[in-house]
């Protein structure tokens, strides 16, 4: 312990663990030391890198406040986020797939009823969204609770908005008792994620561009079944195969189907161009 | 692209930096990408986990600010910082040893001449200090900058207090033509790195204290040769076999030998019990 180098320093670190009481936790830091270690001396990392990681990790950390999640940013750049989402959720077959969280994510958004119109004030097109929730037999699930969320037409999220104090496209509804929902929102573009920050400055100097493919957020909760958290993508967008968090999925794909005018799924006579979108969900089985 | 799973992601990832216009940060960032999943699917790292150490990495920089790094903490307790420095400085046989920088370096310590007293004011027994900076072949080295800093009798450097303006138990001094330098300080104390915060949480968790044992940091500098940081240590230290940051090197412990009263190696008659320490420095040529 007092001879150590840059080869036996590993050890050592891992025997200061030795008496850790959660083998957990424990477990997970003897992984991240050999990793954070071996990372190290593969690369041969210099003391100025190393100050160059300590000073970006600092600005990840000072630009993250209760609206910002820079931390959440990076690691889904750098697919961590869509790793854990795949392992926490491998799905049987024929059910819903998940994809990545995201970090606009916000607690106590509105409760509406199916029809109302979640947007609240949020600029876009006018879009009809209905589908059926499911369980793995086909069986419908009512009651099933829909949360949605999404960016506005210019690529915002409410809480991007200086006067974030209203929620805007997003909201809570419930499933009908035949499992299905309609609600009334606007059409998902593409946006890329807030990239005026560290994570922005490390896509670029990575040559990668921050953008994410139009999408509707969803989680949807309801006994019995495991908890889905998804995206349902827009048909082709042009970064389908470039989103920047890496949360595609085939199956996750449809098509946002746009109306000049005429009657909406609702039955709401629209005089102005408008999209309808149908996604059904199948939900899987809680253990 | 459209397909990923927890086994395929990683190559995408790295498939997006292959157009990366720096060759060395693309070298990083595929190191680092690799090891950042294989750790995450060596754990199979739940979501609850990852959430948890969002919220960490979120406390770290919410915690870091102008006078505290908690990212420098994090990478010393954690091992990293002393691996980095000993591939940085692989010295030549009889040269000094280097150990870790630390979060208490400050810019624009006052200066001093040689016997100055560069306690300022801090807290703790007299400590008189002197030693000899030579070079790899035994020749003496003038003028090199020799910056101390270090912590006072209660185990705080003078960052660390409210009144932190006035900079105590730290200075710049130069060698005298003849290599030598002498400076009157007071005796380092063990102390904890500061455990109030997450990292301190950390080690709890993991069953570690947060002691590192005594020492007085120095930082050396002289045209033709490598800049040298390192630490002395105080012989005897009851956490020399368990500093909190790994930092320790058995060619750094000297002894601080006590003296109840009397004269100084400078001199100075003391009435009152003091210290001497003597240590003497071999750099390495740059290259």
């Amino acid at each position: 312990m007092r001879n150590l180098d840059e080869n036996t320093i590993t050890d050592a670190v891992l025997a200061r663990h030795e008496h850790a009481p959660d083998e957990r936790l424990k477990t997970i830091v003897t992984s991240l030391v050999r990793h954070l270690h071996a990372f190290a001396r593969e690369v041969g990392l210099t003391e100025r890198e190393w100050e160059a990681g300590i000073r970006f990790l600092t600005d990840v950390g000072h630009i993250t406040d209760d609206r910002r999640q820079e931390f959440i940013l990076l690691s889904d750049t750098l697919g961590l986020s869509m790793l854990v989402t795949a392992m926490a959720h491998r799905k049987p077959s024929g059910c819903t797939e998940a994809t990545v969280f995201g970090p606009f994510f916000v607690d106590n958004a509105p409760e509406y009823r199916n029809g109302d119109d979640v947007a609240n004030g949020a600029r876009g097109e006018p879009c009809f969204v209905s589908g059926v929730v499911r369980g793995p037999d086909g069986e419908p699930v009512s009651c099933a609770r829909i949360e949605v969320w999404q960016a506005d037409a210019e690529g915002f999220y409410d809480v991007q908005h200086s006067n974030a104090d209203t929620h805007r496209a997003r909201g809570v509804l419930h499933s009908l008792p035949d499992g299905r929902y309609h609600f009334r929102s606007i059409v998902a573009e593409p946006y890329p994620i807030p990239h005026d920050g560290p994570v922005g400055r490390m896509l670029e100097a990575l040559g990668r561009h921050p953008w994410r493919p139009a999408h509707l957020h969803f989680m949807i909760t309801a006994p019995g079944y495991e908890r889905l958290v998804t995206h349902v993508f827009r048909e082709g967008d042009r970064y389908l195969d470039s989103d920047a968090v890496f949360g595609v999925r085939s199956s996750l794909i449809a098509p946002w189907i746009r109306h000049e005018s005429g009657t909406a799924p609702d039955g709401t006579v629209m005089a102005t161009p408008f999209s309808t979108l149908a996604f059904d969900f199948v939900l899987s089985r809680s253990s």
